[in-house]
């Protein structure tokens, strides 16, 4: 397994590998990996012939008052994980080697990054697909593989590599959850013992709204009515958003018809968490 | 010659001659070719195996007050141009294949775009350098060639390449001339005999500049003075801009040290011109 920190050497290689006739796999990572991050390995191995991954904790996409400066880390763990899976090559570079002097371009996808996420976190989604941009044209795959946990991340990426005639297809994967149906996230190795606890209520909620859809339900605010309460109800969770939208548009609906997702961010006391569901998708919690 | 109006099929064109080790030097253009244009596109050809133009005026880079519907076209003139001076391919998209329903991604290079044609055409590189990245990502090229006279299009397309980390090289080719000095522009076509007269003193006050400078003149205000005194003079004149800037950043300076160029926007009754000399550099004026 080869590790690159030069953009120019990740082009080179991932040109000669594509001059030679293979197709590469790339899952863009920001390292401290759980089995979501592996499934997007594996399923990157199975797709082609080289399977590229990063390790990159970009600085463009987190906020001031975030959790950059520690936002989890650990290489050596991240690098054994890789080699396991099969991955060929990580692209793991500095920040000066990806934002250096004079850096002033960045991507924006004006509509589906508005709602959701886009709200609570002005600027995120800007510095994701800027990196992703990067990322593409620095690794040059022909698949790139992101997890559905982060399901506005991916719907941005779709249309940035739609509108920008990017030559690569997007793959989204099913979000894995532990045992208990908690969605995995490097961020949950913040959450303390109660707050853990409190955390699974998120994953709850969204099968209660699938069990009242799966009965018939259409009615958005009857659904985020029972969704907030149940929520709401437990210690240490404070609710970002709970909203059903339009997969396409991400704008909120009123009433489901068709393809939906509910959206859920929550605050576990210091701890931002994410979750979603698909309306009509399996739920495996 | 073969003319390609599919993104698709321009694409899996491009891929293949790159992947059969050809290299392609590509020159976007609006059509409505003069001499500029075709100094590009041979430059073009020298360079590589593959030549490939793309011909779009495209919509996303002229405000709505400005000549988009009137920009002149002509397509079969191109055509036979380009082929004599030895095109292989021409990209001639629609617009609804370029911008389809639901278009919403933009690349914007934040400050090189600030002043001079940014400041008069708010929106304008913005659309420029969107139109670009897709062009890129759509041609595949390993050159891409511009001409000087654009000086801020092509000082924020290569910010945009180099920010990106896009694989290919710009490069940008002097200002081609007529006879009597005015640069050549497709928008010449729109000058009546006495507004093409009034503008030739823009090429003119460079050569003022010009002298001066050689004569050891390095005091910005000092130069302009004599630049716009020139202009004004004459009738039909209304300058949008005269400025010296650094070439890099392209800020205004108050006296010339490092590389700097003196850039002008000039209307002619309706017609808005732009000019530039880079001091220290030969002015075939």
């Amino acid at each position: 397994m080869k590790i690159i920190s030069s953009i120019r050497e990740m082009q080179v290689f991932s040109e000669s590998a594509r001059n030679s006739g293979q197709k590469i796999s790339f899952v863009p990572t920001m390292g401290y990996f759980h089995d979501g991050h592996l499934s997007l390995m594996r399923e990157g191995r199975q797709r082609a012939d080289c399977l590229a991954i990063s390790i990159y904790v970009n600085p463009t996409q987190f906020g001031p008052s975030e959790d950059f400066e520690k936002y989890p880390r650990d290489f050596e763990r991240d690098k054994d994980l890789a080699g396991d899976v099969g991955v060929d090559v990580i692209f793991y570079p500095e920040d000066k080697e990806m934002y250096p002097e004079h850096y002033q371009t960045y991507v924006n996808v004006e509509n589906v990054t508005q709602n959701l996420c886009g709200m609570s976190r002005p600027g995120h989604f800007r510095g994701v697909t800027t990196v992703c941009a990067k990322l593409f044209n620095i690794v040059k795959p022909h698949y790139a593989i992101f997890g559905e946990k982060d399901f506005q991340q991916l719907v941005a990426i779709k249309r940035m590599v739609l509108d920008l005639n990017m030559d690569l297809d997007i793959i989204g994967m099913p979000i894995v959850r532990e045992p208990d149906g908690l969605a995995m996230s490097s961020r949950n190795v913040y959450l303390k013992t109660d707050e853990r606890e409190a955390a699974l209520n998120m994953s709850r909620s969204l099968k209660i709204a699938k069990e009242m859809y799966d009965r018939g339900e259409r009615d958005v605010a009857a659904i985020l009515a029972q969704v907030r309460k149940y929520i709401e109800r437990h210690p240490h969770t404070n609710i970002d958003y709970a909203k059903i939208c339009d997969t396409t548009t991400l704008k909120d609906i009123g009433y489901i018809e068709g393809e939906s997702v509910l959206a859920l961010a929550v605050k576990i006391n210091k701890t931002r968490l994410i979750d979603n569901y698909v309306f009509g998708n399996r739920l495996d919690v």
